[in-house]
């Protein structure tokens, strides 16, 4: 029986892990839910697994919550702290955690700390703090297995194959919208354009990421810390159909693959059945699939995220934590409209231009990165403005 | 340190293996090595690696091969007794058994009974008495791991997996080279024609049975055996570009493939460094492979020998091995130009029409029933002379 707290039960991978753990009722028991602030799925939520407490991030929420959970016998808490209570609750031996942003960081934190293995949706766990996690987890002997669907395909790949024997990894990136447009068009383009994602349905944030190929960015960088591989071992391939997830090759010249629709209850069911896999099959792959499946390199000089991802993570310290700073505030102005696409790695550049590195930073200081980062690059925005 | 006996030295598999082995000197030891009858090249293989037996199918060349190998200390044997003994040298710990044709089954048999680990390239041995190799590997603890591409896709995606979570797996085929002709032309077809394989360099027979489709229902069924899967749960997917060199997919809807350029030493080399990997890459997967992969439903109607397969794999017993026998003897007349491409089949199903089935046949029944089926298949190719 996993006994699971899930950070962030009403964003998309929320939803869908609650899916997964409804199919097998012998299985799971849900001890704690926490969202940011969608208050009616929450409650709806808990009235239906009816764990033992729940957690809004957003304070001001909390007495709603408290009066429509009151008879239940469910703890309502709010803000933060209520967030990372949950993330700890001692009932639970598993965070599935799926906050997005920075608010995931210290959650999944306190879970190592409070002795839970993980399931990782959250980005800026890894890429902002992947060394002390890794570090937390691999002293306390836990494991931290991965949602995305490309990492859960590497992590695929790597099942009874021996780790030093990696050559390297392939991570295939969709290409976003804005893959086939002549490089002059790219600077100008706005947020409703980059929304149209051709595979997946994401929130708003990480299709712009994947639009600017930082999302990709951000999984090398995840990837790297995961599997502890360099970042000289780590590919990227342009992959349109989004049907083989990601790849390794090792070092007899042999590669294995990971494929399916896309359809994150896959990942998301490995991730909670591992190392056993479960039925149903949520999503099947089919010829229909597999008509034309086409690999390119991506164009790395026309859409400089992805190099930017690279160089903060051969740097290491706290450069990633700017660089995820700066992106989250750029993508923040791109989606209201007061930069342009061209824009968002101008922003993150000259903030990495301005940090003042930590070589090996404590969580409390790549949260004051962050909140530094976060300053200077509104600041570096506005400079744009239109 | 393996201790290795080859069978089948000099063919394709066989010279490849040798060029694995020799780039490991520290990790390997030829024992024995066997050919059926190119005689010069096994004379420089023993020269060059130097084992304790050398043997000659080809009982009329031993004088030759004693004389050449005279005051090497190596000793000389001649015809199956001696690739048997070949097979089953006490100094080895492993057989590659790549003798072609019914001629590799006794020998890998020979190697089982004597407690060695096999690596198999030769297909009859699972096709004709997949049954009772299983058995007895099952019984003695052994392992028999594939050197086919396909087979070493499959078990390596099945590693660090839970076998009993296996919902199908899915064999790629080329399609071979009239895998786009029109119907009404296949009747006709001659040998010349097919001896023109897209992908892969093969010797003549394998390659026929590649157009007709005989060697994927081959693989269909050692697969069947060596995995310890039902037939329903094979399938075939045409795959001309022969990248994807299988796939497995499991009850969570997840599935793993292997990939690489066409070129056995990887598999081989697997097969020899299992469960480790060995450097070098022998092939590497590269962009320009990846461009477009396309995957299709095989023409089951146009290319019956496929279809063929999976009914005599259903039926089990002693109909592979007609199915077998008689396809060997049709591919040699087509070779020889003396049917056409549209007999083979017909060659085929009349040999199965008039076999009287045994339900658990021995090893010796089984050799029986080749004899028998090559005779009536040769009667049946005769009644279709041009």
């Amino acid at each position: 029986m996993k006994k699971i707290s899930l950070i962030g039960s009403t964003g998309s991978i929320g939803t869908q892990t609650l899916e997964v753990v409804a199919a097998h009722p012998d299985k799971f028991e849900v001890k704690a839910l926490a969202a940011r602030q969608s208050l009616d799925l929450l409650v709806e939520q808990a009235l239906k697994f009816r764990p033992e407490m729940v957690a809004i991030l957003d304070e001001s929420l909390l007495p709603q919550l408290e009066q429509r959970l009151s008879g239940t016998g469910i703890e309502a808490l709010g803000g933060m702290a209520g967030v990372i209570e949950a993330a700890r609750i001692s009932s639970a031996n598993w965070l599935v955690s799926s906050l997005v942003g920075m608010a995931g960081l210290q959650p999944s934190m306190a879970a190592l700390q409070s002795g839970k293995d993980i399931a990782l949706a959250n980005k800026e766990t890894l890429v902002v703090a992947g060394q002390l996690m890794m570090e937390e987890a691999r002293q306390r002997k836990l494991q931290v297995l991965p949602i995305d669907s490309e990492h859960s395909a590497l992590f695929q790949c790597f099942q009874g194959q021996p780790m030093d024997r990696v050559e390297r990894i392939i991570i295939t990136a969709s290409g976003g919208p804005f893959r086939k447009l002549p490089k002059e068009e790219l600077p100008k383009l706005t947020s409703a354009q980059a929304l149209k994602h051709p595979t997946w349905t994401m929130g708003a944030k990480i299709t712009i990421d994947s639009a600017s190929l930082m999302n990709k960015g951000f999984e090398v960088l995840e990837a790297h810390h995961l599997f502890g591989l360099s970042l000289e071992q780590v590919d990227v391939w342009v992959h349109p159909q989004s049907i083989v997830h990601s790849l390794v090759e090792f070092v007899d010249g042999s590669v294995l693959a990971q494929l399916g629709p896309p359809d994150m209850r896959t990942p998301i069911s490995y991730a909670l059945s591992y190392p056993d896999r479960w039925p149903p099959i949520w999503s099947r792959l089919e010829l229909k699939h597999m008509k034309e499946l086409t690999f390119e390199e991506p164009r790395w000089d026309d859409f400089p995220c992805l190099k930017l991802a690279f160089e903060c993570g051969k740097k290491g310290g706290s450069w990633c934590a700017v660089l995820n700073a700066a992106n989250e505030v750029a993508v923040e102005q791109f989606l209201q409209n007061r930069i342009l696409f061209g824009d968002l790695a101008r922003v993150i550049e000259s903030t990495l231009e301005a940090h003042d590195p930590i070589s090996r930073p404590t969580l409390e200081q790549l949260i004051e990165v962050d909140v530094w980062a976060r300053e200077f690059a509104s600041r570096a925005a506005a400079g744009t403005l239109r």
